[in-house]
Formats: structure tokens, C-alpha cells, sequence
């Protein structure tokens, strides 16, 4: 990586925004600039990136000229209209959001799962949902090995899923309850939703809204998302997918306990050995001694972590597995700067000239 | 219910013991006695029964002499040498700990679900655990209307599953966390383990000790359990059931993820419509308006609540749901209630004359 690039942060000031500023400074990406763009709101803020300080700007059109490489963070309508700009004027973007995800003309990429797919781009990849996206790390290795057929999958998410504010809610609710007050709940499970109920000492099962056949946006995410990551769109069907997804009062961090069914049957121990050398994982699984992943000592890692893997008793060829990673860092602003290095690598920073049609 | 009862608590002074007495206060059997037994530690201590002021007493063999029914929630090794005692004496004994669950001569009853089973007692009904309970209460009635051939649950169980030192220790993390401060663990994720860490803001993918096939001893529960409660001890082999269970920080009331998949293939409002008139079911199921079941909303009820009914996408007869209740309530206290309700019902409260042969 000898050439230094143009580098724009989108949503600059947020929860990813702030951890994709950290993350960048820890790749070996060469930046000649950084622009940290955000809402009038949030501008004339000040961010450190590698021991520079830099005054926070609020993003406009022409914020993105001269940009090589944009990561978006700012929500789904910020993305819709200033990706395109950025493209037009030369820049890939990386977008967290939702909004480009499920485009057939948008890769949509985990590194350790799919890195080629880069190549597909025409402007924009997406950076799949956070829960996604520690699953896919954590069982494409067990679907490479031993073919993979079937995922049901319960999860644990951190109110830091919400961003920074969803954080703060955990906490002052958490304060409010320890003094015997009453919990103010005005952003979880939905930020603008009709209703907020309180996430401390609580667990809600919704994350995102309602959609069709009573499962939640994030839920119809994990399915289709992890699909296109492993499959790719035309094969989706061979890899079933089911998801439940739960809030839980953890600020960061999600947790997941994952049932799934393989064409052959490896032991335990063999998925265990497999796991250990895959890209981005960090086994964690050694019941007697106690040992198995925690949030606690999870949350700023750059992994996927996995333990209590076991065989599932009734059924030969399915297992158990409980992955925790940092939904912010690997689940969002890692993943993110991972798919910029690998654009560097793989020589695809460029814009698209078929973007204005496609988008 | 006119005759009146001798009932004795022991472990009247712990989380689930204190929750016996209102529980029995709250039911219509008559008492004409009540003996609070605890160890010598908690002996003296004056706890309130129907407004009436109980002296606790320390726990003898002497003190079941003229007790017809027991309600025991002192730990295993306490119900292993005190409950023959009682018996010997005519009493019969409900017990809460996992000793004599799987036992072949002890009925593990849901009166919900197996109300007749307390016939065949020898002077011992077992309780079953918390996490078993509420999903036997949810899954019953849909067995018995559509089969049940296989059950997948993660559960999401409250620290209060450890009894009050759980809820303390919850608390007291909870509140060292807000001041930054560190958090000492002494209890979870097992009392007496050779480690412990914290649950306050974290996940803990174990509870009780580990087992056969690195499952836990409480997912081992969760599986033999259903299966003698739900098809008896005999036709287990038709009922596939498999758990993960994790410690969230919660204090009181556990949620479950439950995937099950049913013989004949009804819609989630025919499953609804069968739930709604269930004994011990509460549906709240209505998405649009925001509408499942939530811990601090369930706390301190009686009944099992029940939402997120939906069909999976992937496997026709499969479904999911998120199941909600009290585990010191229904999960322990009023459960126990419940089966002296139906002793007294069956007239079935005596003690056994085989007993000293079977145990």
C-alpha cells in the first residue's frame, strides 16, 4: 500500500463514525487527507486522526471533490443522496447504511468472506448489518469445509445498535432504576418508532420495525444479507436462514447463539480446529477451564469470537455454536476500513461512469 | 378445598421461599398451620404470612411431625436428606431442586400441562426448573392440537435464576459499572465455581456446571425435563428438543427464542387462537402496535406470555415464538403452589409407604 489516498467519514461524529476514524488510524492505509464530514449540527466539532486535529465539516455535494474513498455512516437518506454525488465525482463509497444493500449491483462485502466481490462495484459496496456480519466470519469457514445447508440463529444485541444515543438511554435508564426513579425510554427499540420502552434490566424482541409475516426489519437483514454474503444472489437458496432477533441491556457488543446444519459431519473438534486458522476468528471454547467469549472482554476487538461449540444430540450433521463480537468495530467501522484495504489491494479505487444509470 | 392444611416452607427465607409464602397466601388452600424452616443461619427471622407474623425455624427431621405438605427450595443437598424425613412422617413434599427430578418414581409436573401425573407420587413431586416450565406451559397446547415433533430454544434467563445473591450481585455490578468503579463477582455464572465473572452490561453463555458434549447441566435440564414432562418418561424419543442457555442482566424473568416444528401445518393465528384460551397463557402478540412480552412488564405474574408467533420462511411447519414469565414466580413458587392446589384437588396429599424402599 505505497500510494496514499483522499478519505472522506460520512456521520463523522457517531458512534461508527468515531470507531471508523480509530480504525482507519490503525490500517496501513496512507491517507494524504481526511475529511470528517457530518450534520450542520455536528460541525466545528474537533476529532484527532493520528495525531492531527481536525475540525468536523457539514457535508455538502461538493464536500466529496477530490475524494478517492468515502465511509458512510450518517443513515440510510444521507447515503441516498450524497453517495451518488461522491460517486459522480470520482470517489467508491463504503456505505454502513442499509439503503444499497440488497441492489444487485451493489456488493455487499465481509472480507473474510468475499473479498472478490469488490471488484463487482460500480461506486458503491455496503457494509452488511452488524449482526450479520460476525455470523458470516464465524461459520463461512464451517460452510467452505463441510458445506453448510441450514442457520437458525437467536441474538443478543447491544443497545449500542442503536448508536451512541441507544448507549445513553442503557445508561441513564440503568442509573434511574438502581435509584429507584422512573426510566425515560425516547429512542429504543425504534429512534422515532410510537413507542420506547426501557432497554435496562429488560430485553425487547424487536430491533428495527415490523415488516412482512411479523418479522422485524433486522431480522429479514440477517436472512437476506447473509445470504448474498455466502451465496451470492443467484444461489440463495441453497443456505436456509431464520432469524430472532433481541435487544439486550448490553452497550456493546452482540452475542449469538447459532444452530446450524452441515452437508458432512465434522466433530466438534474438527470445526474447532478449522475455526482457529480462519481469517478474523479467535476460538474461545474450553468449558472445563470456563472459557467461552464475553461481551465484557470482547468489545474494541477487530474479531469474531466463538465457543460452546458442540454437536446438537438429536440430529446428526447439526450443531451449536455462541459467537460475541464488537457490533460497532468488526460489526460496522472494521468491516468497513477492511473493505477499503482491500480495494487498495485489489486496485479497484475508482469511480463508476455506469453508476448514473444503475442508481 | 374445605379441609385446612399443615404446610412447612423450607428455605422459607430465600428468593424462591419468600415467594412460596405469598403464593400460598395468594391461593385458596386453607392452612391451618405454617412452619417456616430455613438453616440455622436464617433461624429467628419473622416473615409475614396473611397477615399473620411467622417466626423462621431452624430445619430438623423432627420438624415435618405433623405436616401434610411440604414446599422445599433449600438447595438439593437439603431436599436429598431432609425430604425422607418428611415423608417418613406423612408428609408428601413438593420439591424445587433439580435432586429427584429424574428420578422415575418422582412425577415432574406443569399442572398445566400434566395435572394427573401427581397420582403416581411416593411422598415426592418434583418441580421443574424455571426455564423449563414457561416453555412447557407455551408448547403444550399447540402439541396438543398440532404435535410437537422438535423444539430448538436459546434462552435469555434473569440473574435472579441464582436466587437473591443473583439479583444482589446484578445490582451491585450494575451500580460499581455507572461509577466506574470495578466490578467484583463472587456468585456468577455458578456459586462455589472455581470462576466468576460479571453479568452486570454482559452475556454469559453458561449456566450451572458443564456436562456430557460440553452442554450445561441447566441445558441438560431443559431437554430431559421437557421430554418427561411434555411425553412422559417412556416415549421421550418423540419429541427432538435442544437448548443454549445464556445469563443476561436481568434480575427477574426469563425470555426464550423458541423454534418449533409441529406434525400438521397450522397458520400463527390458528396457533394464536389455541394459546389464547390455554391454561397459564397470556398472548401478546400484535407487532403493528408494539406489542410482546417484555420482563418488566411480566414480573411478578403467574402465567407464561407469549409473542413473535410467526411462521418460519424456510421449513414449512416450522415456527417461532418468544416466550416471557416470572422464573421465581411461575418458574418456581407458584408452580410448587400450583401442584398442592392439585394434590389437595386429586386428594392425593399423603406421604408414601414405599418410599423408604424407592429412595
Amino acid at each position: 500500500m505505497s500510494k496514499s489516498y483522499s478519505i472522506a467519514i460520512l456521520g463523522a461524529t457517531g458512534a461508527v463514525g468515531t470507531r471508523m476514524i480509530d480504525q482507519l488510524a490503525k490500517s496501513d492505509i496512507k491517507v494524504s487527507k481526511l475529511c470528517l464530514l457530518a450534520s450542520k449540527r455536528s460541525a466545528g466539532k474537533i476529532l484527532v486522526f493520528r495525531g492531527r486535529h481536525l475540525k468536523v465539516q457539514e457535508a455538502f455535494p461538493e464536500s466529496f471533490d477530490g475524494i478517492d474513498i468515502v465511509l458512510a455512516s450518517a443513515g440510510g437518506k444521507v447515503s441516498a443522496s450524497l453517495l451518488p454525488e461522491a460517486v459522480k465525482r470520482g470517489a467508491v463509497c463504503i456505505d454502513n447504511t442499509s439503503y444499497f444493500r440488497m441492489n444487485d449491483d451493489v456488493p455487499l462485502v465481509v472480507p473474510e468472506v468475499n473479498a472478490e466481490c469488490v471488484k463487482a462495484h460500480h461506486g458503491i459496496i455496503a457494509n452488511p448489518n452488524c449482526s450479520t456480519i460476525q455470523m458470516a466470519v464465524a461459520l463461512n469457514p464451517v460452510r467452505q469445509k463441510y458445506g453448510l445447508n441450514q442457520i437458525i440463529v437467536s441474538t443478543y444485541q447491544a443497545a449500542g445498535g442503536a448508536g451512541q444515543a441507544g448507549i445513553d438511554e442503557l445508561y441513564q435508564e440503568a442509573t434511574a432504576y438502581l435509584n429507584d426513579e422512573p426510566m425515560e425510554s425516547k429512542i429504543l427499540p425504534v429512534k422515532g418508532g410510537q413507542k420506547h420502552y426501557p432497554i435496562a434490566f429488560n430485553l425487547l424482541p424487536q430491533i428495527d420495525v415490523f415488516e412482512d409475516a411479523d418479522y422485524t426489519h433486522e431480522e429479514w437483514k440477517m436472512i437476506h444479507e447473509t445470504k448474498k454474503i455466502m451465496c451470492g444472489d443467484k444461489n440463495s437458496q441453497q443456505l436456509k436462514v431464520t432469524a430472532t432477533c433481541v435487544r439486550v441491556p448490553v452497550p456493546i457488543t452482540h452475542g449469538e447463539t447459532i444452530y446450524f446444519m452441515t452437508d458432512t459431519a465434522p466433530t466438534p473438534d474438527e470445526i474447532r480446529t478449522t475455526l482457529e486458522t480462519a481469517p478474523g476468528v479467535i476460538v474461545q471454547d474450553d468449558p472445563k477451564r470456563q472459557i467461552y467469549p464475553q461481551p465484557v472482554e470482547v468489545v474494541g476487538s477487530q474479531q469474531t469470537f466463538v465457543g460452546r461449540i458442540r454437536s446438537d444430540m438429536e440430529n446428526n450433521r447439526a450443531y451449536h455454536m455462541w459467537v460475541v463480537a464488537d457490533n460497532l468495530v468488526k460489526g460496522a467501522a472494521w468491516n468497513a476500513v477492511q473493505i477499503a484495504e482491500e480495494l487498495i489491494k485489489q486496485d479497484e479505487v475508482h469511480g463508476s461512469q455506469e453508476f448514473a444509470n444503475l442508481f
